[in-house]
């Protein structure tokens, strides 16, 4: 285990993958989970789960705003050890559980530069693959977030989501 | 006067231009208007301007819903002579007057397939350049948009929009 993962859990870890074509405004970010979907939808979606896995492990996250329906907006603050506060924000487009979110992203420390995030689960013999495109509304956005180390944090983030679920699973399983 | 406007008003009538880059999520349109940019703004947000210019002349277009803040939802219904409807909708993510809108865009017609639509409004000398700058979730659906033929029915949207800036100038200085 040299992934940089606490190892909780799972002896293979799955790794998060990137697929980020030079001149596009897009990202691609691909993980497989050992869990259902409803259960990964359930871990994405609902805000007292949210603030277990989303964001790097040495920040706390708070959920301000996390209205889960067309056109409910949310909005996510993260705090370091230091005390320094980061918020993001933006609006659902559709909401079509346990498969389908489109959702704008805007991180408030550069306003107006906004994404939108397309997030899919898909279900095979119980595990559940997690596609999330990301498109920008620059190629230059998307180059800039692919440089502000964007996939060490999101990485960081599925694999706090795939702790998450381990720990879901054996509680449902334990009930 | 062969662009394919009705000609009203003005005598040199301005072009919509468009950027379409081969292998990128994006469409670019932009247009010069000879009105300020407040009067562009508010025609382009008043649920009561929107439809005198909002799609192709052949159809008719009712404002089913139009919350322009963000979070707000917009749903605009098109019929053709023959009674037949589309509907498109989506959701504001930033609204800010005169100069800019973040919205999404889905056409009812094709579930699913969403695009994110940058609006920017730049006065300068009396006069307002649009740019509107629309991202794609893939370049296929970029793709299939163009070639849907998009650009004539939003040209003659923007040369709709023309005409009634025309009118509502001539208007304020009337009064």
């Amino acid at each position: 285990m040299t992934d940089g993962s606490t190892g909780k859990g799972a002896a293979t870890m799955a790794k998060t993958e990137y697929i980020i074509e030079p001149g596009t405004h897009e990202i691609v970010m691909t993980r497989l989970f050992d869990a259902p979907r409803e259960l990964v939808f359930k871990a994405m979606t609902d805000p007292a789960l949210v603030t277990n896995w989303w964001g790097p492990r040495d920040l706390t996250t708070t959920v301000d705003k996390m209205d889960v329906r067309p056109g409910g907006t949310w909005r996510f603050i993260q705090r370091d050890p230091a005390g320094n506060e980061f918020a993001f924000h933006g609006v659902y487009h559709l909401v079509n559980p346990p498969e389908r979110v489109v959702d704008t992203f805007e991180f408030e420390g550069m306003p107006g530069h906004v994404a939108m995030q397309t997030l899919t689960l898909e279900e095979f013999e119980g595990k559940t693959r997690l596609v999330q495109r990301s498109v920008f509304q620059s190629i230059e956005d998307r180059d800039g977030m692919v440089q502000s180390g964007m996939e060490k944090g999101s990485s960081e983030s599925m694999d706090r989501l795939a702790e998450l679920l381990a720990e879901l699973s054996k509680e449902s399983r334990a009930r």
